[in-house]
């Protein structure tokens, strides 16, 4: 049970957004521009960076919502997303993502723990300056999405299914309500 | 020097909003509805939660800027913003103040960190659900703020003024950049 009275049924975030629509306008807003908005960066690694850091996060809700929508637009059957879950450096993605991840995890830990030598890293397998810079901000934008989300005490669907097809619903529809 | 070329010699998350002007659109009307949009929580308590923790996650721009909005729109010369730094809980501020500020230093840890032990303290001080929503969600967007500075290495001022200066252009005009 959530810490507050929310007074409906939805899980994770969706309970609070339809709790204070006052808040809710711009969390949608900031989802919608980081994950669906114009980057040099592809949508499904954009919303595999999300649920990655949300799974640092031990966030269940927005783990299994945005893996499942990176799931999706990466045409994957669940084998990758299994594997960077597991370990991220061994897994067949990109040397360029690997670097990212790298960055995001960084991030999740704290601000200053992005090194020079993580930034260059990345530089090398050719990230330029915007995805680096996007990079930094949705993995940031996900340590605040996570901590909202547990720190009222929402609740998460249990079953796998669930989040597959919250997924392909993000994917398809993005986070402005429509 | 940041990690990335901003091309401008702002500080901040100043220099990364003029660098990112398709992602500063959100971030500015995100913190233009938590600090100064409709809340029972008065602006300057508000501006004090986004200091204090900033303050926790080390950041000197973020702290500078929010605690020194704090100092001006709660009347402060100074002297009650050095105790919550130094100490909420001994910091002449009420005992539902203290108790918000629990609840955001555990939302700074992680969101699991936040229990029904310190929502029912805030509770019993008179916390309401809304209060207590958005505390938890101030908390968390500052973790995200603070990441987002921070972990692209931007440059903050080194001397007190100028964060007695912007924290004062902050509290009357705040962040849409009028």
């Amino acid at each position: 049970m959530a810490h507050i009275e929310l007074n409906n049924p939805y899980p994770g975030i969706s309970g609070l957004l339809a709790f204070r629509p006052v808040t809710a306008a711009p969390l949608n807003h900031l989802a919608e521009t980081l994950l669906r908005g114009e980057s040099p960066l592809p949508q499904g690694e954009r919303e595999l960076i999300a649920g990655y850091v949300s799974h640092l996060n031990n966030c269940r809700f927005c783990t299994g919502c945005h893996i499942g929508a990176a799931q999706c637009l990466l045409n994957d059957d669940g084998t990758l997303m299994a594997q960077v879950k597991q370990d991220a450096e061994s897994a067949d993605i990109s040397e360029k993502m690997k670097a990212l991840l790298a960055v995001a995890a960084a991030v999740q830990k704290t601000g200053k723990a992005v090194t020079a030598e993580i930034i260059n890293r990345a530089k090398s397998t050719g990230a330029s300056d915007v995805e680096l810079h996007d990079t930094v901000l949705i993995a940031a934008a996900f340590c605040m999405f996570n901590r909202y989300v547990d720190g009222l005490g929402t609740w998460a669907p249990e079953d796998e299914a669930s989040y597959v097809n919250a997924g392909k619903r993000l994917a398809a529809h993005g986070y402005l309500g429509e």
